[in-house]
């Protein structure tokens, strides 16, 4: 028999698209794939003799190089009881096929009523994927299919067979004995590295994959086809070593960025006209610690810096060049930055690649081709460039000047700009590093997050992703580095039309759904769906401990509100455990009204009035083994009317905060709150006990949907990593 | 050949809890469903020349009024291709079939790839259900199935057809042609009007419902289940007639109700230690227009009011009693009310059935049996009552006095006043008759419904659900009522978990998630699913004129929002359509700066510092023929920066609302806002630029997501009925 290299050099030679069936099946045989043993006949004899063989009733069907099809053109008989009938299927077959006929292919037939899918895609972004789903005659009008990127575990092939609608056909199933999970499982990894090994195969099919009444596996048909320039890298191939170079002196380039003590602005200019400060000024203005230098031959001197009309005029070589020119002039300042030896650029200009303009994606070509050959990082162009509060770096309007564990990558400027401004402003939640870099021309996404992952100032890493460049390393980088540090990506183009707006917006190719779908599930990466999601999720991933499962108990809501609490435990599968007889018990024992209801959620309106039954209800909580978490709600209308001018509010806030801790430190424990009555008076103390409970270390958020969203994530985060060791 | 009331009868007097398959098939054929020919025979020789009659291959099954799981037992067999397998297979049926055989029935095999279901069940709240799904062995485990609550119209068949998720399978398939629409609208109808007919049909059963290559429809097996009592109404049966009066009598309660000029309120007291100023004290502190009556015979009088020891004592009889005394006493107080004639009592008091307690449960049941004798109309027990601010009528803490066209029916007291305190405190919206009415006694979901259905103040019902106590009541109003006013419906408890939370809450028996969805779908009320966006959504539906379409300009988005616009559209089917060249033409020419991003959305920040672009903008989008609807974004963070103060923000606002009433006042027009900079100077803008555009009858939300939320809600809504006429 032929080993996988001779067969691929065969197929090659003869300039085939595809294998044959019975060459499909030869090498997926050795990728460990549970294939129908066949025989290929050119005989009538033959044919009736391995019949005999293979023992009634058999499949016949014809083999050739290029039969397609064959279903379509009558080339499959099925079910063949006798010689009689193999030796007229035979001669259909032959008839049919004519010219292309060169032999028939014979099989059992394997009989099964559960018909399964499994292949091998290859993603523009993340390159080999392997598919699994419902086979048979229903494959694309169900679509019920599971994808996951190559390379991937055990564990990831397991969860894929438990992830499709119909996983419920894989166990014992009318009188059926359950599917052998272990063939299933090899099927899959199999297919994994058959992508990563072979470049040239574009895609594989094995369909049927059926599960027989004892629940073997047999794949019955398959299809290879091949694609020299299925895998070809986009741009100049690089050599191994010379990828790592790059990467390595990319991440240098970054650590210098992000550390600068030089920064020149190219177009370096006084504030407009709509207010904006322009590039220059938001740096000045932000009070950047570094030497900075105003590049502008219009002018001697802005905001009390010397001016300067080049680059090559500079005492010394920078850090940084941002760049705020019209598009037009980009490429010459770029040319100028490599004759200077400056090779860390931001370019803040918009107008290219995303504009759709024929000349703007001209422009792009050109910059790109000066960045590649002068060995230029650039961050943009159509971007806001930078914002680290410890350097006092800043190329937007306003920022906090805290510092914190957190780290934003944005492809957005204007969601940097959110993101930050809403976590630092509500929250309190401090960024270390924050970039926008829009285009992309030599720096993307999987540059920061390598930088990220090796910084030691960065707890969490947060994303603003919409397409990528590479994603097989970048899939890797956020596998690797999840393990270590959360990261929490908001996706755009999640939806059809969005994946459209994205292609639109930054000119990259943005994967589609169901693969991103994938990415998460594979990396554990957390998916957040808006800006504000992303700041909430990050701050409970900042003051969470790790939680240890589901189960939560959540404490101040009865009637409609908890059964809305039920309703959004349930959709985001965070348990609502009832409690036990035994835990019930306790609870009786501390709240005093009979008829008050101590159910989970607990609606012990008393509690917020009595701080020793608070205090008891904590100490239990902390205590109880059959509670993993816990959310409280903090009524402000109530609190506020016990007082004249609310200060009880305040009063609360303080125990909660410090029994809270004391109490439930151990364990997660998350505080939201509630106002209905739109009184201005009553939001006023909003701030203030969010500020409490934060200095605490107890995440805070409006409304039990946002806290239960947050408590969830984190909940599902955990869970991945000890369930993917 | 028996007809259906002869066939009944007749499994009835055997007592069999089912039809034979042969039976069923009968019933079913009666009633339009395209049945499979069959024949049963009972000697080896007819068999055998049936089966030469009908023509190979042919099935032959076993028959028996007690043979159940046939394919399990052995008393199947397929596709027999000869008289001698025939005769072997009924041999082989007769002996596995035992005691059990009558005979056998005899079948031509119909082939087909795509097997469907339908059938029949009883669902406990709503009545005669018909399903419609994918059927054969993959059935339950696929769970692609639909509902509708008979009866529905032939739309509604058609809509179901379309529902499932295989619908594919339907249309012209792998060379097989696309089933017969008609033969499975008429099926799907046929069951629903069996269901109605023959309520002592607990459950059907068709499946496979096969599709042949040439399209026809076959029901191949179908299973007939009896059930005398599946239909039996809960509580005394009363004639329809006493049935009338009493929805009669209870809508004239009702009135007098809503529009009180006399109010008892038993268990009157000074306010309590919490601050809550008790029934009595809210009803007066609101201003109650008519006379009102506190009662407690330990007091003299309370704010004023002359006090009375009991009912007997009044010098009238009242349009409505209210109850706020320990539990253990509410029976006896009713009793009082059945003898003094106070017929209309509103229940305060908790501590009954959703107690969970035995004592609780008891008593709920003693007050039925009073309520139901006396005659009385109890709202409650276990609510917050009435308010009606035209009425000063108020049993709650604090609310608008301001009225409006909205009604609101709530189970739970705690969300009808959030959702009015949000929906008046935040969008000055009026409602002119809430109520909240707990446990139902004799008064319920259905009552209100028909009562507001009939009232000329209300032009949208908006409610918050849990259960119902009689669905089909409740369905027909809604299927009604809707077409003229739009129902909003907050339903709590459609997830597994929250579904239980529902039951220990209100004691109602929830209806199944899948089930309320089919409610939805076939009533076209709107489905919402928070306090907040009940109240959002209401506003768009009082503000917006019919939509004529899904196809959305979005104003002021760019960058990553505008990805996120995009996203939200997709997911919410609002399509943000591109613009023809003809309309980017346009807008070229009003929006000067090149490389301003024209798309939709459109990114034009020109437009909100230039009127005159923004009119134009404001006139182009009036104009145009390919834009339904118009969503703007009002950015306040750059409107703030222009004038010291923020002044801008007013300037800019007022243009929006004078000119888009102007130009857009024809097309539905949404505002949204969207602040990140969390800085409070900013912040306090918000309620000003809201009222200008709420004043001039613009809708207003914060953010675009709710803004679109909005939209979509209302553009479905008229967009269902546009298709069920």
């Amino acid at each position: 028999m032929l080993n996988v290299a001779e067969l691929l050099d065969c197929v090659k030679k003869e300039e085939r698209a595809s294998l044959t069936e019975a060459e499909s099946k030869i090498l997926l045989s050795a990728y460990g794939i549970p294939v129908v043993e066949e025989a290929i006949v050119t005989e009538e004899d033959d044919a009736a003799s391995q019949a005999q063989k293979i023992g009634f009733p058999v499949v016949l069907k014809g083999h050739g190089a290029r039969l397609t099809h064959k279903t379509e053109r009558g080339l499959v008989k099925v079910n063949l009881r006798s010689d009689f009938e193999v030796i007229q299927a035979y001669r259909q077959i032959k008839e049919a096929a004519g010219e292309d006929w060169e032999g028939c292919l014979i099989q059992p037939l394997i009989e099964g009523k559960r018909e399964f899918a499994a292949g091998l895609v290859r993603d523009p972004q993340f390159g080999p994927t392997v598919m699994f789903g419902l086979g048979g005659v229903f494959t694309e009008a169900l679509g019920d299919a599971t994808f996951r990127i190559a390379p991937f575990s055990e564990t990831q092939a397991e969860v894929m067979l438990d992830e499709i609608k119909s996983s419920k056909l894989l166990g014992a199933f009318r009188g059926e004995e359950k599917a052998d999970r272990d063939a299933l499982k090899q099927t899959l990894l199999g297919l994994a590295r058959l992508g990563l090994e072979h470049p040239e195969i574009k895609e594989v099919d094995i369909n049927p994959l059926i599960v027989t009444p004892d629940g073997k596996v047999k794949a019955v048909d398959a299809l290879v086809v091949l694609d020299e320039n299925a895998d070809a890298p986009i741009g100049p191939a690089l050599s191994e070593e010379e990828q790592e170079q790059w990467i390595q002196e990319t991440r240098q380039a970054l650590h210098r960025a992000f550390n600068a003590e030089s920064v020149a602005v190219v177009g370096a200019t006084k504030p407009n006209i709509s207010g904006f400060a322009g590039m220059f000024g938001c740096m000045h203005l932000f009070g950047f610690k570094g030497r900075l230098y105003p590049i502008n031959p219009k002018l001697d001197e802005i905001y009390g810096h010397k001016a300067y009309p080049n680059l090559t005029a500079l005492p010394e070589k920078v850090d940084l060049v941002i760049v705020s020119v019209p598009a037009q002039v980009v490429p010459g300042v770029l040319r100028e930055c490599v004759a200077t030896g400056n090779k860390t650029i931001h370019i803040f200009t918009a107008g290219f690649k995303e504009s759709g303009e024929e000349e703007g994606v001209r422009l792009q070509k050109e910059m790109k081709q000066i960045a590649v050959e002068g060995g230029l990082r650039v961050i943009g162009p159509n971007c806001m460039g930078f914002y680290v509060p410890n350097r006092r770096m800043l190329t937007w309007q306003k920022a906090s000047k805290k510092s914190g564990p957190i780290a934003l990558i944005s492809q957005s400027g204007g969601n940097a700009q959110e993101i930050t401004h809403y976590a630092t402003g509500r929250y309190g939640i401090g960024f270390n590093k924050v970039v926008s870099y829009g285009n992309a021309l030599t720096v993307e996404s999987a540059d920061f997050l390598d930088y990220l992952a090796g910084d030691d100032e960065t707890e969490i890493i947060t994303m603003y992703l919409e397409g990528l460049k590479n994603g097989r390393r970048f899939l890797k980088l956020a596998e690797e580095t999840n393990k270590k540090k959360p990261i929490l990506i908001y996706k755009g183009g999640l939806s059809e039309t969005g994946a459209q707006a994205v292609s639109s917006h930054t000119g990259a190719l943005a994967g589609g759904p169901k693969i991103w779908h994938s990415f998460f599930r594979q990396t554990g990466c957390v998916l957040v769906e808006s800006v504000e999601e992303l700041a909430e999720v990050a701050m409970a991933f900042h003051y969470l401990p790790e939680t240890k499962g589901p189960r939560t108990a959540v404490l101040g809501y009865g009637g409609g509100a908890g059964v809305s609490v039920a309703d959004n435990c349930a959709k985001l599968n965070l348990a609502l455990p009832d409690f036990s007889e035994d835990l019930l018990g306790k609870l009786r024992e501390i709240i005093p009204p009979a008829g008050t209801i101590i159910r989970n959620p607990i609606d012990a309106m008393i509690a917020y009035f009595d701080f020793d039954v608070m205090g008891k209800i904590f100490k239990l909580m902390a205590e109880s083994d059959e509670i993993d978490n816990v959310l409280m709600s903090i009524p402000l209308d109530w609190l506020f009317n016990k007082e004249e001018g609310g200060g009880y509010i305040e009063t609360l806030t303080r125990y909660v905060a410090e029994e809270g801790v004391r109490h439930l430190g151990c364990k997660p424990f998350i505080a939201t709150w509630r106002q209905y009555m739109p009184s201005g008076k009553i939001r006023s103390w909003a701030p203030v006990m969010e500020k409490i409970l934060l200095d605490a270390g107890i995440p805070v958020y409006e409304g039990m949907a946002r806290g239960i969203n947050a408590m969830a994530k984190v909940t599902a985060y955990y869970d991945f990593h000890a369930k993917n060791k």
